[in-house]
Parts: structure tokens; sequence; C-alpha cells
């Protein structure tokens, strides 16, 4: 049973999906294994080193609900060896001339390596759905609030206006390069191991390159054709992006923290019918599921850091880096899935308060229209004098309590007319084609884009 | 049913110990916290705040056989609320009036923060257990091979003579650093967790501190005086102290991973008789623990590191942090229970072969007496006349394959009776002290030492 | 000329104290490492190794105002080697004969840990002082505070009421147990180093423990008793202590930064007449130095995990481990320094606005009392009835734009009068008697300090 | 004056070339922020808003020759403003008209994150070509010792025989893979930014995006269309890749670490004739830059680390993030930018020693062949049933010191004949065509790529 609360049953939904949590469970994983198994025994019948009925019995056998867990755990332990249980639990279910064909000049990480690699390829390809989900909200959200006018930002304080729309886009932005990075490496991460005990497949002769590639085209992966034992750049450059999109939606998350505060309430997570915020004080509302995605991306990049440090592993296995992926890698996998899945959610029901956001710009009094009043005079009296000028002018009207405009036009800088003109009307053109730029190269990446991503 | 390698029934024992996995799994986790739900009541009954009889039924109840734990993982995931759940199903227990003196004026982060702390507490008492055996180990190893000369590595290369009992004496000051830091901030780390809400115990008036320091005790627990919902620096420290010891017990590991190479061959893991190194080569021994002890390492300091990040929060609860401790706090003590259980076994079965250690010394044709030669020509000569000289002999005799004793003869540096005492008696009156001065340290330190941590 | 932006005129300022920089830069280290090698010289004088006339001479050489830098870095680029350049410049200011008894049988770790830990006791000097100064500030925040009563917000939103005296005290808290830390890791980490070659002391012989006795004693530093060269817990720990100080800093500085928004406004950062917010938006006032903080934070934890990482090293020196100590030690230190002395500066000026938090109480309509109310209810109904019932009573009361009092009279829960006497004094005896043990604590531990931490 | 020993005359060489160091240090950071300035006035003068005069005077004065420096950190401490200090400096180079339209509606993080991109663009640059240059050696090394067999090592022991050529074979396999991230990255790193005090431009009304189209083009840069200014993914991704790189540089470092051990002596940094290695061991011979190698990986993914960090930022600008990335990606590239000019140089001087590696296989008495055997036997007995026998058979040869062949005849499992043959020529194909593949990938590569990166 479990010890980590990650995987209890009333947690688990929070560390993981449940599709990636059955990739990475005993049955999922030794269903791979025994898939992984039999299309080594296939190749092998295809290239007449094992008799094709030991094959074709291997493969019956590849079912999961015939393995006995129990005797792959108990032979694990006596032995402490990472396969020799699992092997022996299969060859117990194999006729004896197939069982001596099982697993036949493999070694263990020919085994793990090309299972972590078929988890890849299945986490991917929900990555990639997923993040195409998530680029259509943003998209729609952009769409949508193109015009909606608010407070623009920095260092935590009202700066000018921008367009909710233009947080949209840039969000969108990020995630679209995500997609490019994930179709970029997809064939460089998507090779099998097939090495024996030291990469050099001595067990075959020279049957070993051919016996490797029709391996890896069994399983529709690419063939390495250098073994990668301790090569692992792949699993680590896999994991950092990961990692790298938890940190972009770790970033929406915080975003929507932010703006929930309810002394700003520009956004709010929507909220299910039977979620309780606060037992202690009923009146609350959380942004929970924000929250949580900066908790995910801290957590995944811990993990992804493991595989990083992996990279600088010596000789030909190297337990140290390999066995630290072990626990490193599903983590990671885990962790984003159930990030990305949250943010969906999150952006999904998103409530947006628009009246909340103009309000957040009036009452600040103006003030966000400073570089454009600052535009204005700089075009009339050179940019830093008006700098100066403007400097002092507006930290004494702050002081005072004025308005911009009232500040400004009692030290007659600008008229009232053109003051209120600016502030009226901030100018939101580079906002506007940031969000046109945006959905246009979105529409345009999906006219070339397959749907799926192996 | 888990997701994670880490806790599959066949791997789950490299990944934590047997006795800490029991900590945390649900059974482990929620009779603690019933427990803690019971000293609560009981504490609330001792000030009159809920009737003695509630009191008594619930404490009645805290039995986790009788807890409905499908009951608690649907409530849980239906109200998205952390506890919910589990209080729901703690009243399904109790007769009505009990059920509502439940969880009295408490929030989540008063029960599983508390609860981290008892954790905390089992753990730090099995890893001043587990320290302590590992110090007994080391100091007998440092007693037995007081005078077991060796070659000492710099860079990776023989420099000059040491003993096998100067490298366990340094291991056991190390060690014994750990202890003491575990001693040290036991009262520190060792405190309850009561704030309700905000940290004010707003629901209980004036009566607060009192229900505070009575619930603390009744746990065994100190009373922190001011609420520590977004002060973690305990709960980082104390993993920190975890990652630094996994640190030192893999620099064991590394060590014992190179000496075992058998182009050195000074030191083995003993093996169980039914361990397979290796199915492809069967000829192998691998030092799988040695090993293992770097694995547990880095994964351990990842996520310590998680908790050192989590300092950084925010206002009076900040979720980002605390359930990023959810995940990672098990696990650095998962980990490095495994990791000491590891240390002790791998130390208790360590093979020392001083005859191997002599070969090595005698290998390297005298030349790891070059300080000590050095040291001789110095005080005649001054020590950079003497080195520069010996720089260039020394290289010499070493490109033509002599012996140190040829190399600095022949260069008429020192003469044959001279060098040869040097290279057949090694200097290691410093390494022999420094063993003397660890075991008399240790047996000091035992004597004020108690059995039990907390 | 330095690469660094963090070492650059304009900016390094913000990256490492002048005080603590003054240590690390060239003429610091090479004065320390003079002022090591004049003691090394006196203690073998001592002993009897080298003649007194020659140690004589070397502690008069040892000024760094003397010594040819330029040499110094020729030589050791050219030989390649840490120390030699600097070794042939000190010959270079000696007596031929002295010249022959500088650095006599010591290697560069000799010299180079030796240095780190008298660093480590400046730097220590200054956390023990600096702390002091912070935890002066605090208390006094806490005690001027105590009844100012403001928001307590958990996930971002405001709760139920706390007092920013209560704030003040759990930052006043957690700083006082990192004195705590402090003060008991000294004896741990102030030792010398003095090894020789491998740890063995083989150029001395048998005079080996007592020189370096000696040597560690004229450095005003314990004794380790074992050479430490693979043992690099104490850089560790210390480095990690700093990285935790950084981390409540940052959480403090993270406090600012959100209550200094003007959607809040509850505090603001003091500024000085010539600073300069934002070119662009002449109107802004930026929290400069509580972002800072957090940055600070981020590094610092970065440069002293590659200390942790460091830990695993093999045999009797590992120059991968060591050599990364040389860039991460250094960083620590300077990035601690400069969160320090800028936390310090920010709490001296904060500005602490009583009516801001006062009115933000008010903007939440009574909701702030929630906990109250419920508590009320509780103990009248029962606490999961009464948290039921006001769950819906008050998310339609928000709903519906009333105020809590007009909910909950509304139906028919409290009456205006308990409700009305609810809102009006929140019961805040837990946070006045925190503030009130703080300083009780702080006070007395002051009695048992010394001013100076070495 | 630097603080920083990575910065110090003696030893910055070992911490950033020369040539990275000049991208970063003062002179070059102006001279970059004077040409960047230049190119905004350029394209502000295009498009009609300031005049082609002023343009020409900011252009004329764009030579940090000119520059006052003093001044510069003078008023950057004055107003703790990040680029008035610079600001002003160049103000004073220009005539009155020109100096009002410097820096013309920009903020600081147009300046320094465009500033970062072209930086990025050198380091680029050279990583292209240092990693092409250690391609051609690894290929070199591959294609020279595609038949020289050694012992290859899993878990540290020598198991079966590889060939040297393979282990090259490996680092090109990977150094390749970083040559494709690094084409396929750089459209997306290679923006300038442009926006203002929050990214709208607000400053320039609809002229925004023309503006910033025109700016990025004069730097040879793209247009990122959205602005940039808390979406960091590309920073982050490219200290990511230089962290993946230096993790396979300190993958070769490691690998040559453990076989200059004289104890394998299978290869050997070469060495320049001034090279010391130690002082205290005059005859010894130290692998100083493999080891530096794993340094400086350890030191690179930390901070890189710090980049991934500062993905989660929040609103327009977020100063935590971003002034961290001051410090972390600089280090990034300096770091980086060693490992790679060392590796190159380890490469180039690299001895390798088929003699001793021949040697070392031999030293085994045959047993790196039991993998063989094994296939051997498991054609003719079954391979479970071979593994078992052979498991116990090659465990008793080695405890009774007999060669693999005196075990195997022995036991009758196989007779001499087929053993010697077994032995003597190792199933070595599978090595071969994989350094034939790498070669052949190596060749094709380089028909399609550019000698330049951007």
């Amino acid at each position: 049973v479990g010890a980590r609360l990650t995987d209890s049953a009333a947690f688990s939904h929070l560390w993981g999906t449940a599709e990636v949590r059955a990739l990475f469970d005993d049955r999922g994983r030794y269903q791979s294994w025994l898939g992984i198994l039999a299309a080594l025994a296939q190749a092998q019948a295809d290239a007449a080193i094992i008799p094709a009925e030991a094959a074709k019995a291997i493969e019956a056998a590849a079912d999961v609900d015939r393995l006995d867990l129990e005797l792959v755990a108990t032979e694990t332990r006596r032995t402490s060896h990472s396969t020799l249980g699992f092997i022996t639990a299969l060859r117990a279910m194999l006729p004896p001339e197939a069982a001596e064909h099982v697993y036949y000049g493999a070694t263990v990480q020919d085994l793990t390596d090309t299972w972590t690699v078929l988890v890849l390829r299945s986490v991917g390809e929900i990555a990639w759905r997923d993040l195409h989900a998530i680029e259509d909200l943003l998209v729609g959200l952009a769409k949508a609030h193109r015009d909606t006018v608010m407070a623009g930002r920095t260092h935590g304080q009202p700066g000018a206006p921008v367009t909710f729309g233009l947080k949209a886009a840039s969000w969108a932005d990020e995630v679209r390069r995500h997609i490019e990075r994930l179709a970029e490496g997809r064939s460089r991460w998507l090779v099998g191991q097939l090495g024996g005990a030291v990469g050099t497949l001595g067990f075959f002769g020279d049957a070993g390159p051919a016996l490797r590639a029709g391996f890896c085209a069994r399983l529709g992966l690419g063939d390495p054709l250098v073994p990668w034992l301790t090569s692992r750049d792949r699993l680590a450059d896999f994991s950092l992006l990961l990692a790298m999109i938890t940190g972009t939606l770790a970033r929406i998350g915080n975003e929507v923290f932010e703006l929930q505060r309810p002394e700003i309430g520009e956004v709010r997570e929507g909220t299910g019918p039977s979620t309780v915020g606060s037992i202690t004080m009923p009146h609350k509302r959380n942004p929970e599921a924000s929250e949580h995605l900066d908790t995910l991306a801290r957590l995944t990049r811990a993990n992804a850091a493991v595989l990083l440090e992996g990279m600088a592993g010596i000789h030909e296995r190297d337990g140290r880096a390999w066995k630290a992926e072990w626990a490193a890698f599903p983590e990671v996998c885990l962790l984003a899935s159930s990030a990305l899945a949250m943010a969906a959610d999150l952006l999904a029901g998103l409530e947006v308060d628009g009246a909340a956001m103009a309000a957040n710009v009036a009452a600040q009094g103006g003030y966000l229209s400073s570089e454009e009043v600052l535009a204005a005079v700089a075009a009339r009296d050179g940019k830093h004098r008006a700098q100066e000028q403007l400097q002092a002018v507006l930290a004494e009207g702050r002081r005072e309590g004025r308005s911009l405009a009232a500040a400004v036009t009692a030290a007659g800088v600008l008229d009232e007319v053109a003051v209120a003109a600016i502030v009226a009307a901030p100018s939101l053109s580079t906002a506007r084609s940031a969000v046109d730029a945006i959905l246009e190269r979105a529409r345009r990446a999906r006219e070339d884009e397959a749907a799926r991503w192996s």
C-alpha cells in the first residue's frame, strides 16, 4: 500500500491525473513491460534468433491480468534484482520452451529505458493534446478581451493600462513555443534501447544492429544507432520541457491568485457547487487551483533537476543517475499532467470581471496615463526635461491626493482638454496588434499541425 | 492503487523503510490525525470548552480500523477540501453530541502541521537511533583499521599513504556532527500548531493561549507561542539536515563504489546468498547499496530544496509553499530512512581487504612517499629548492618506469638507506591520533547522551 | 576587470555589501592568506620545525600592499596551480632563508580551507550583528503594532482579523531561531585545516598533531582533530543557514511587496529623496528592496545547494566539489550580506498605515468576523451544524452584496446586537499574547547573549 | 574591484573565457547598450518620431571609450535606478537637442532584455562553433579507436568488452543533439524587446508595432509580436540547454577522471610543460580539466535552475525573477563557455592508451566474455538454465581465482576451443556499426549546416 500522500485515495488526483497514473502504476508498467518483451521476441523470431513459436507464446502471454504480481514482488526483493522477479513470473506463465526465450540477451536497462520512452510517448501525446486545449482557451480569452482595459502592473504597482486580452495573448504565445518544442523534440526522444550487457549486444554477434532496428520498429520507435545507457540528455530534455510548461502554468496561476484578491477582484476561479473553501471561515472563496499550479511547478522543477544532474554519469551504466530517474521521471510526468489538466479547467471556468478592471483603472485617479502624459510633454519640451518635471509634479499630486489631471493642469504642464483626452482613451494599438498576431499565428499553426503528436 | 514505482510492492523498500512508510501511509496518517483530534478534544474538555463526555467519545473512536476510508476519499474529492472527508467519516462514528465537538475551532493546518511534527518526531527518533548505530560501526571500523595502511587519493590519484581507520574516523566525525545537530534542533522543531483560521484562535476568545498550551502538552509537544502557519523554517531545517545526512552516507557509498572497482579491490560490499548481480554478465558483483546511497542523496536534496524554497511564503497561510511540503516532506523522510538503513547494512557487511590495500601502495613504486621524501630533502636543502628538484626527478623517474627509490638515489638526492626507511615506514602518527580522538569523542558523547531522542 | 554585473561599479552594492566584498576581493583574500602563512610559520617555529627568524620575517612580510599582484596572476596562470603564483610572489618579498620556510609542508587546501573558515567567521559575525539589529526592529514593530488590527489573509484572501504586531512577532520568532542556530553552529564550524598532502601531515612525522593544534590556536580557531578535506558538512551547513536566513528575509520582503499594492496600501517602503521609481511612469513608487529580498533568496539557495551537493565527495580530496565551493560559497556570503543589510534598512524605514488596515477590514463588510460568528453559533447549535448553515448564509450574503451582519440577522442566525458586538471587537487575545511572548523571549535571550559571535 | 574569485586576475580564466567575459564586463555591456540605444534612435528617426539629426548624433556617440564610467556608477547608486546613471552619462556626451531624444519612450527592460538577447546571440554563436569543434574531435577519436578494445564497465565494474570508439561515438551522438537543439531554438530566442512601461508602447500611440519591428530589424533580431516582459521561457530554455551541454561535458570529464586513475590508466589528460600538479606530492599528475568540467556543470545547472524558477512571474514586470536573471544568466554563459573551451582542449590533448586497455581486459581473466559465453550456452541449453548454471560456475571460478576458461571447462559447460575462441575475439559488430553510423551522421549533418549560427 502506498506511503505517499500523493498516491492516497483522498489526495492523489492533485498530484497526477488518472490517465497518467495508469501509465505508471504496477498494472500499467507490467503490461508495457510484457509488450516490450513480446516485441523483442518477435524481432528475434524475425531474425531467426529464437523460434517463431516461442515468440508467439510470449506474445500470447503478454497480459498483465495473468501475471502473478505477488510473485513478482517477492522474487524482486529476494534477489535484489530489478527485473528478475518479473521474468520469473512471466516464465511461470509460459511453456518451458518459450520460457527459455523470454528476455533473451536483454538487460534491465533495455527493458526499463524502452518502457520509459513508451511512457514518454504517451505523456508527450497528452501534453500535446492539453497544450492545444489550453492554447484554444487562451486564444479565446485573448479574443474576447481584446478591448477589456485593465491596469498593467509592474513590481506589483499599477503602472499603465493594458488589456486582459494582451495578458492572455502573452500566455498563449508562451504555450505555442512549448508546442513547438514538443514537436521538435519528438524524433530525438522516441528511440528504443537495446544494448545488452554494455551496449554492444555481444550476445548476438553480427546480428545486433539489425535486431535493434527490428525491435525498435515493432514498437514504433526510432533506432538510436548508438546505445544511450549513460547518455541521458533525452530524458533530461523532456523533463525540463515539462518543468518549463508547469512554469508557464504557474505564471497563469499566480496571476489569477493575485487578481482574485478581493481588494483587486478582477478575475475569479470558477467553483463547483460542492466545493468548500474554508471550514473555519465560512465566507471564503479560495484560488485553490491557481495556488496549486505554483505548487506543482515547484515540485516538477525540483524533480526535473535530478534528471539534469543525472547527465554526468560514467562508463557504460551509471546506476546512481539511472535509478534516480526511476523516482524523478514519473514524478515529473505525474505532476505536469495534473498541472495541465488543472490549468485547462481553471481557464475554462475563469470569470473575468471587466467592470472591476475598469473600476481599478479609474481608482488610480488617472495616474495610469502618466506614460502617455510624459509622451505628450516630451514631444513638446524634450523627454528628459519632461520626465524630471513630471516626476516632481506627479509625486506631489499623489501626496496631496489630487488626480493626475488636477496635478498636471495645476502645474501648467498640460491643459485640461489634453489631459482628459489622454486619460479617456489610453493608447492600446500595440496591445491589440499583439492579440491579433497571436490569433493569426495560432490559426496558421493549426493548419500545418497534426492532431496527434506521435 | 499507487502510481509511483517508489511505492510499488516490488521496489518500495528501496525508497523508504517499512517503519517510516507506516508513518506516512493512509492508516498511519489517519491514526495520527485521530489521535490529534482526540488530544484537541481532551484539551478543550480540560478548558471546559466542550463537554468531557464528547472528548471521551472522540478519544474512544480514535481508531483507524473503524474509519471508513472509502468515505474519506469520496468526500475529500467531492468537496475539494483537504480534511472535510476525514471529518465526515469521523463524525459518522460518533454519537451526534460528540460529533458536534470534533475538530472544534481548528483548521486544516492545525491538524496537518501538528501531524507533520509528530511524524518528524518519529523520523528524528529513527535517525537518532540509526546515526548512533552507524557511528558505532564506523568507530568499530576506525578502531579495527587504525593501522591498515592504504593509498590516500587526491583528484582520483594515489598521493600518499593514509589508513582505512582515518577514512572511517572522518566519516564518524561527520556523523557525530549530525547527531549534535539533531540534538540541538529537537526543542526548536517539536512544537504543535493550533491557530484556527489565521493563527489568532479567534474561535476561542481569551481561552486561546491556554488551550494551545494544553493541546501541545497532551501530545508531548512544545507550545510555539506564535503561530507558524507561514513560518516554515523548522521543516526546512529538519529536511536540510536529513539531506545533509544522506550527503554523508552518499560520501561513504561513493567511496565504497570506487574502492570496490576490481582494479582497486580494496573493499567490497557484502552480498546475500540470493542476490543476483547481473543477468547478462553472470560473473558480476555490483556495489548496489553504495550506488543507491548516492541516488537517495540526490533525491533527498532535491526535495529538501523545495522546503527551503517554501520559507518565503506570504500572509497568514500560503498554500503554494505548504502544499508543496505535503509531497516533499514525506519524500525527504522516506528517502533518508532508506539511506540510513542501507548504510548501516553496508557498513555492517563491509569487507575490507588490507592485503589489497598494501599491494596497491606497493604497486606505486614508492611514489606515495614523495611527501616524506620532500620533507627530508626540504629539511636539508630548503623546501622550495627541494620541491623543484624533486618535481623534475620524480617526473623523469615515472616516465622511465623506475621506482621512487631508484629515481631519487640515481639523482643523488638521498641515499638508499634513507629512502628505504621512508618508504618502509610511512609517517602515520597524525592519522592514528585522529582515530584515537574520534574514538574518545564518541565514547564521551555517549556518556551524556540519551538513548532516545525525544 | 570583473565580468560579472554583480561586481560592476554601478550594481555591485545590490549583490554584496562593501564589508563582505572586502573579505573576498583580491586584497582581502591575499591579506588573509598572508596572515595564515604567518601563523603557520609561527606555529612551526614554536615547534622548532623552522627557524624563529624565518617565522618573524614571514610575519613581517605579511602585508598585501607589498605583494606583487601581477606576478601572482601571471604565475598562477602559467603553472595552472592554485597557490603557486601567490607563493612565488610572497617568496620574492623574503630573504632567501625565510623564503624556504614559507608554506612549509602545507597544501593548497590547508590554506584555502582555513581562509574559508576565517571568512566564515567574519560573515557569521556580521550575520550575528545584523540579525540582532533586525530582531530589534521587528520587536519594535511588534510592540508598536500590538493592537493595530488588520486583515489576516489566507490563500491571498482576507479571512479574519490579525494584528500587524502578530505578523512582526512571527518574523521576530523566526529570526530568533536563526540566531540560535548561528550560536549553536559556531564551535562546529570554526576549525582550521592543516593536513598536508592527504590529511596525515606526513611531512611532519610525529609532530603533526601538535603543529595543527598550534596553528589553529594562533588563528583563534578550533582544532578539527580529523582532517576535513572531503568532509564538507560544515560549509554546507553554514551556507544552508544563510539560505534559510535569506528565506526569512524574502518572506518579509514578499509581504511588504503585497501589502504595498495600492489596492491594499497597508505598508510602504520608505524611499530616499533621490530615488527614481520609474522613468516611463513618473508617478510610481516601487517596492524595490522588498522585491530584491526575494531575488537574493533565490540566488542564495541555488548556490547553497551546490555546497550541499558537494558533501558526497570521494577519497582524500575531491576537486569537483571543492572547486565548486570556490564559486558558490562567496556567492552565498555576498548575497546574504546584502539581504541582511537591505532588510534592516527596509524595516527601519517601513511605513505602517494603520488607518488603511482598518479601512480594509471595514471594507470586508464584517465578513472577517465569520470565524467568531461561527464560534458563537457553534456554542449554541453545534459546530458542524453551524458551519453548514453559515456556509450557505454567508455565500448568499456575499453574492447579494449584504454585510455579514445583514446576512446573519436576516437568516435569523444571530441577533443584531450579538453580531455587532463580535464585529466591533475582534478577539485578539491570542495575537496579543504572542507579541508579549516574543518580546519577553527576545529580552531574556539578550541577557545571556554576547554582543559578538566569535 | 571584483569581489568574486571567479573574476580575480589569477583565477578568472577557470570560470569564463576571455571572449565571453568581454561580452559581460562593463565595457562590453555599455558598448552594447549604446548600440541598442543608437538602433532605437535610428528606428525612431525612420518613423519620424525623433529628428534624424538626433539619431545620427546618438549613433556617433555610441562609443564606450567616451563614456564616463565613473559618472554611470555614481548616478546609478544615487538614484537606485538601473539605467538612469548610464543615460545621464550618455546625455552628457550629446548636444542638448539630441540628448532629449535618447532612450525615448523606452524602459529599463527594453534595454536590458534586448541586450541579453544580443549576448545570447554571441554566446550561441560561440557554443555553435565550440560544439562543432568538439564533435570533430570526438568523431576523430571514434574513428581512430573504432577497434580499440577496452573493458566496458557497469556500476563501476568491468563487464564486457567495448571499444573506446564506441565511447567517443556516444559522446559525439549527444553533442550532435545539442547542436540540433541550438539550431532549433535560434529563431525562438533571437527577438528584441520594446514595450515601454507595461509592454503596450503607450508612449507611441499607433506607431508602436511598426517601431518595434524597425528596432528589432536594425539589430538583426526578430520581432516578438507580443511583449515578453514576464514571459521568460526563452532565457530559461537557452540556459537549460547550456546546462545540459555542460552535463555532457562533465560526463566526458568524469570518464577521463576515472580512466586516468593509475590503477586503470587507460587515458590521460595532456599536460603543458609548465603545469605543476601538486606541491606536496611532487610526483602527481592530476586530471584537473576533467574534474573542473564536473565543477562547471554543477554551477551551471544551479544557475540555470534560477532562470527556470523565474518563469512563474506575475503581472507586466516581475522584478524578483528578472533581477535574478541579471546574476544567473551571465553566470550560466560564462561557466558554459569555460566548459566548452576546456573540453575542446582536453579532447585535443587526450592520450588514449590502447595497450593499457588491452591489459585491463586481459587482467579480468576472460570474465569479460561472460555475456558471450552465456549466449553460446543459452543457444544450446536455454537461456535461463544457462544463466543459473553460469552464475554458480563463474562465482566459484572467481572465488577460487581461476580464469573464466578454466572455470567453464572444469564445469564441463563449454570445451576449451569454444571458450578460447570467444575470449580471443569479442563480438564488437554493434560497436563498430555505431561508430560508422555516428561518423556518417556527422558528415551528412555538416553538408546542410551553416558555419555560423546566427
